[in-house]
């Protein structure tokens, strides 16, 4: 057992206390060594920082930071980060723009520090079952349904219905990380139908046309307003049996018998940090930017319709 | 004098009849040898043919292809083009979206041909004397008008307004392509306000928000109906004084005063045949992205505004 990584954990939001600071704890490879908040979120008797500058600068010993801000302000930190040497986990998506993570991308390879951008669902425990059954089949069609109740997922969070906040995009990115692992080729997209409420900068439902680099075609039902039954399935079929991964990656059927699936780590966080453990030594980018330009390229070709004005 | 490169035309539009047959043409180290197309287009004597399938199978030598489809079937061709061994020459922009743009970079690597994205305006004839100029200045900020009437530049053609079909980014991809080019630092997309007519699919008009990586903001304003004098015109003020690119890069003025600008190679065409010259025997992949995935990111955090209906 070597020296554990010290790590500080930028941005306290939900997301850090509800998955980051556990997995973290509960993980010998790591030490939380500090916090970033500008809120002032803290844990425990840690140091805690209002600045990324404020962390460099005092003294604290960090390998690693973990940045769960906003994907806005992602980018600089994370540039700052870079340059101090320390590798960088990147919430998904891993900034607010292609261009923004195509730049940090390039930085980190410049630099030799550590990046990764962190897609929770592909370690989901089914997905991995999933991308080695469909490796050798030839995929014919397939279908996404991401089907969630924002006021139950996201109750109040406004943010998201803003320009840039990606909308049903939000929880879709993790059906397009999804897809991009497990399908044999790449996704190309061909067309999309987007619906943003009235009183909204952002979509609330869409239909997207996509295309495998084969030929096949992949459709996506995404939409915000689901009641009853959330629904997180990818279904594919192929020229040697059907498979379901639903649950949002959870669970895996072949031609409609259930299969067991074990979760050896006990959580897709448990999962992102096993690999940024492999990543932060060996100074690897781990930048795969596949998702997020798919959701810009179906921002880029989509027909927009506007519908019934949205409230909490 | 080597062999000159035989080349094949795909995609006989007003682009490659206006430009590439000429400068070809006019070009001795190129030789065009084929066309290919599926409305039937020709050039003088040459063989004619229906698709890339029918010129591969004909026997005639090909080293490279231009291609000037829409982009909607750029990449499968581009593709099977490079599948033959064959240089490719892409019009702007290199694919329809940035997903497919990236499958085809990465195709030619892996194949070891020579692909271009080719970006015109970056070869107008003040372009690079811009570059070199800002290149050691620090900018303060900078500020985009590419404001020209769609129906001068456009007429009928109702394919530039459907979703995917670009609208007024059709145009403004041309600035983003200079500006990325003479600017010293990358650009980020912050936000975007963006027109569409009610009966339209894409953009009549825009504001975006923009930041180098410095931190110095750029503002782009894009109109496609302008009328009266039309406007292409990129300003920058830098602690060094000031600088404005106008008329698409052909004219250059520092401080107030206007700079003769040599056009050596008569013409933006002329330049990129020159470039594509270097690419095709080193085998070269010179696929700058930044304009496309600029494009895709405006898209992407816009808030959009329903105007008026537009006809022709």
């Amino acid at each position: 057992m070597t020296t554990p990584i010290r790590i500080a954990l930028v941005g306290m939001g939900k997301i850090a206390r509800d998955q980051h600071v556990p997995t973290i704890q509960q993980d010998p490879v790591f030490q939380l060594v500090a916090t970033v908040s500008t809120s002032g979120g803290s844990v425990d008797d840690l140091p805690a920082f209002a600045s990324l500058e404020a962390l460099a600068a005092s003294g604290v010993a960090v390998d690693a930071v973990s940045l769960c801000t906003p994907p806005q302000v992602r980018r600089a930190i994370a540039h700052s980060a870079i340059d101090q040497g320390w590798a960088v986990f990147l919430e998904k998506p891993p900034a607010a723009t292609v261009s923004e993570a195509i730049a940090l991308r390039d930085h980190a390879r410049a630099r030799g520090t550590g990046l990764f951008a962190s897609w929770h669902s592909r370690h989901a425990p089914a997905v991995e079952p999933a991308r080695v059954w469909l490796a050798d089949r030839q995929v014919l069609d397939a279908s996404i349904i991401w089907a969630e109740d924002v006021r139950q997922w996201h109750p109040g969070q406004d943010w998201i219905f803003e320009p840039g906040g990606f909308g049903v995009f939000d929880p879709a990115i993790n059906a397009l990380s999804i897809a991009t692992q497990i399908l044999p080729q790449a996704l190309f997209v061909e067309g999309a139908a987007i619906d943003v409420p009235s009183n909204r900068g952002a979509a609330i439902a869409a239909d997207v046309s996509l295309r495998t680099a084969a030929g096949a075609p992949v459709h996506a039902r995404l939409d915000f307003l689901q009641r009853g039954r959330q629904r997180w399935d990818i279904a594919v079929r192929t020229n040697d049996g059907d498979l379901l991964l639903s649950d949002g990656g959870a669970a895996l059927s072949i031609n409609g018998d259930s299969l067991s699936v074990a979760d050896a780590l006990h959580g897709e966080y448990a999962g992102l940090y096993r690999r940024f453990a492999e990543i932060v030594p060996a100074r690897e980018v781990d930048m795969d930017l596949a998702p997020l330009t798919l959701v810009a390229d179906i921002h880029l070709v989509a027909r927009r319709t506007e519908v019934d004005a949205f409230d909490w």
